[in-house]
């Protein structure tokens, strides 16, 4: 995207972005904040902006914020740099590595055909397999974007299975009626599983700020219902929609049939692999009552995938990206937790809470999800924006008489199904989009309707669910 | 070196390391000493053993030690996970990455084809160059990370500009020579001089408990002889033990110049580059008259390299190698660190100092000197070591009737030259062993050979100088 953008553009945009933190830096600080929290406020809110209007990478913005703060005395370096240990974090991290042994021995490919082996026999089935794959698999995979890394190479055999070329205007429609199934199927599995992707379980840490203890078992009971009712009826929307063209491949499940028969029996390394991935979701599960530490359990995991070889150090080489992750993650982590613990959070919480101070708290419960989903038009990110702004969302709905557990469920289940509401909205999009099924146009229309879909059943099931079941 | 390891090799030190791990586990818990101090020890020795004997790579082994800890409570997760937010820790990460700056934009060959013209006649040259290099930077630098991440990108500009690459059998020597002078040279200017290292006026401090008063003067006038002569004589030493393969280059002066000329004027990135390094080296300078975070420095250069363009965010996705650097010193760093907390590092410092209570003092002085060093195999840290042995040895040789100055002194300067003892045994090695041009197995062999020529200069000629000047 950057590559793209003429130089003066971008310099333009970073020195709107230096006025903007200079600007709030230098403003008289709120009555009611201490000096620190605002300047923290001040650098946090231009790194955010600073990638919002793709004046630089989260990485820059990230180690530039990191810095400020440590050198102008904001924060001592201790607190600044304490996220780098967060068990957290360091979840996020490791789920990205070991996921790669579950792409790298063939088992994600496997399993995805032996699924379209079942379904396929319509091009409504292939995309009720896609999303079905995408279920029973998501919660072994914290990171959807190595989740969609699976997915898409099989997204695109059938495509290509079915005669549908990204250049030919007369079959386009198949491969991308199948392609954005691949984004929506992730964006809504992801609010399924607690562990589908690395958002969730930031979110969680920032929910647990308020009193909430959610494990992998609480969570799957309240995503279940709505979740599992998107993921019914999507597929079938999204035909109406966006109609294929092709409607019956009845030579699908064959094929997957016969790929599965070249594979041959599963190899030793899907086997350990397979143990493994069972073995951590069981260890998972049993997290919370026997107070496993869910980052040790990754570790394991990823340490037998190098033990046994599923993984050499090479794979490891090439993980730079999970470095920069890593380090933007850890920052932006740190700072957002110190803005939290220097009271900045709560300040702006009472502020924009006085505003829906007057209102009933449905009438707040509607509106802060929203003003919550439309924001996402804003991120890259959605990492960057549960850390932005879930806190403070949640503060606001709680203060205005929101139970806690319902706004805090509401928010999180949002914060992974409005991945599709532009085609950057999550990083695992990126991979679907640069096929080229589908248009600008198409993905930004295809991903408002998607995501208002999933935020009306959300509201209306899933609201009375959380309600009956908190 | 492992992958060229037949199997049922590696198997059967892995198994090994598995009896060694389990018997040290479930040997009696030794009185003094908490069930979980002990059991620390047994993950902590297994981990270092199963890295000597080459059973597991760094990675896995910390992996598996970080994952065990955990999961049998023998540390909470806070505990174990504590050293990935250590500043010294992410120092030696960024300084590693932003000497990616110097090295991509040309400016690391620049100065080192300089240094070539200069002192590049021979191999042995080139390594003298280094060490005279490094003393004199080093009285500035109280950081001697930071020092490395100065170094580093100049001696791998030496190491590529002599044709060594880390993957080539027949042309990694001398970049493996080069570098493990870097990390010599660290290790005993950091004797030289009291302000080139944060371990020296901790360890001042604490000497000055029994009386002794160290100015930086009087530190030079003590430490100047032997470690001169060390640094006089270590890279031709090293160049016995390690042969370069490269030995004499005279045309290398001339040819270094031509190609100086033929690269021109300076580049707008070697500019900036420069810039932000001479802007880097001062504020470390300053940093500990004006409480300047070193880490926080190195991300702020680290940043203005990324927001230049200097290097860009293609260049981080390709450092998975110093993610896996970062993850192994972290976990190692913390175990240690949390060794010396549970009180195992004193009570056997305490046990073993005990026993020369009934020796004559030069005995008992050369034995707790030599124990103190074989100790550094069991730490990560000089500060920690420092911190846990240094007054308990003190404290034993004055007893046993050591003169306190030369008991002092010679502790004291150990606690700089044994950190080559094991890769990991300064950060600052760090640093030069990710540049992969050494095994593990030539590590050990090196930093052990090193250790030992160092205490024997300062044994041998550093003895009678401390005690006719004291």
């Amino acid at each position: 995207m950057s590559a793209a953008t003429p130089w003066w553009k971008r310099h333009a945009r970073l020195l709107g972005i230096v006025v903007f933190f200079l600007g709030l830096w230098f403003l008289p600080v709120p009555e009611g904040l201490t000096r620190e929290a605002w300047h923290l406020f001040a650098v946090f809110a231009a790194a955010i902006a600073a990638v919002v209007v793709n004046a630089l990478p989260l990485l820059t913005a990230a180690l530039l914020a990191a810095a400020i703060v440590v050198l102008t005395y904001t924060l001592t370096p201790a607190k600044a740099f304490a996220a780098f240990a967060n068990p957290t974090v360091l979840l996020v991290v490791v789920a990205f590595l070991v996921a790669q042994a579950v792409v790298k021995c063939g088992l994600g490919r496997r399993i995805s055909l032996q699924v379209v082996s079942i379904f396929g026999g319509s091009t409504l089935g292939l995309a009720y397999s896609i999303f079905i794959t995408d279920t029973l698999i998501a919660p072994g995979f914290p990171s959807n974007t190595a989740r969609g890394g699976v997915l898409f190479p099989v997204i695109l055999g059938l495509a290509q299975g079915g005669g549908s070329m990204p250049e030919e205007e007369s079959t386009r429609r198949l491969g991308g009626y199948l392609m954005f199934c691949g984004m929506a199927s992730l964006a809504i599995t992801s609010a399924l599983w607690l562990t589908a992707t690395s958002g969730n379980p930031v979110a969680v840490s920032i929910a647990a700020e308020y009193g909430l203890k959610i494990t992998f078992g609480s969570w799957l009971l309240v995503s279940s219902i709505p979740a599992l009712l998107t993921i019914a009826l999507l597929p079938l929307l999204l035909y109406r929609l966006f109609p294929p063209g092709v409607t019956d491949t009845p030579e699908a499940p064959e094929a997957a049939r016969r790929q599965l028969h070249t594979m041959g029996p599963m190899s030793r390394h899907e086997w350990i692999t397979a143990a493994t991935f069972v073995s951590m979701i069981v260890a998972w599960i049993l997290a919370a009552p026997f107070n496993i530490n869910p980052t040790a359990i990754a570790i394991a995991g990823f340490a037998v995938a190098l033990v046994t070889g599923v993984l050499t150090l090479n794979d490891i080489h090439e993980q730079g990206g999970t470095l920069v992750t890593f380090i933007w993650l850890a920052v932006l982590f740190g700072l957002s937790a110190q803005l939290n613990e220097l009271g900045f959070m709560s300040y702006v919480g009472e502020r924009l809470a006085s505003a829906f101070s007057e209102v009933s708290w449905p009438v707040a419960y509607v509106s802060l999800l929203g003003i919550y989903i439309l924001f996402h038009y804003l991120f890259v990110s959605q990492g960057a924006h549960i850390l932005a702004l879930l806190g403070v969302f949640l503060d606001v709905g709680v203060k205005t008489g929101v139970p806690t557990q319902l706004m805090a469920f509401a928010l999180m289940f949002a914060s992974s199904y409005f991945s599709t509401i532009t085609p950057q909205g999550g990083s695992q999009n990126i991979i679907f989009v640069a096929a080229g099924y589908l248009t600008q146009g198409e993905l930004y229309r295809l991903g408002l309707l998607t995501t208002l879909f999933a935020a009306l059943i959300f509201l209306v099931v899933g609201t009375p669910w959380i309600l009956w079941i908190g």
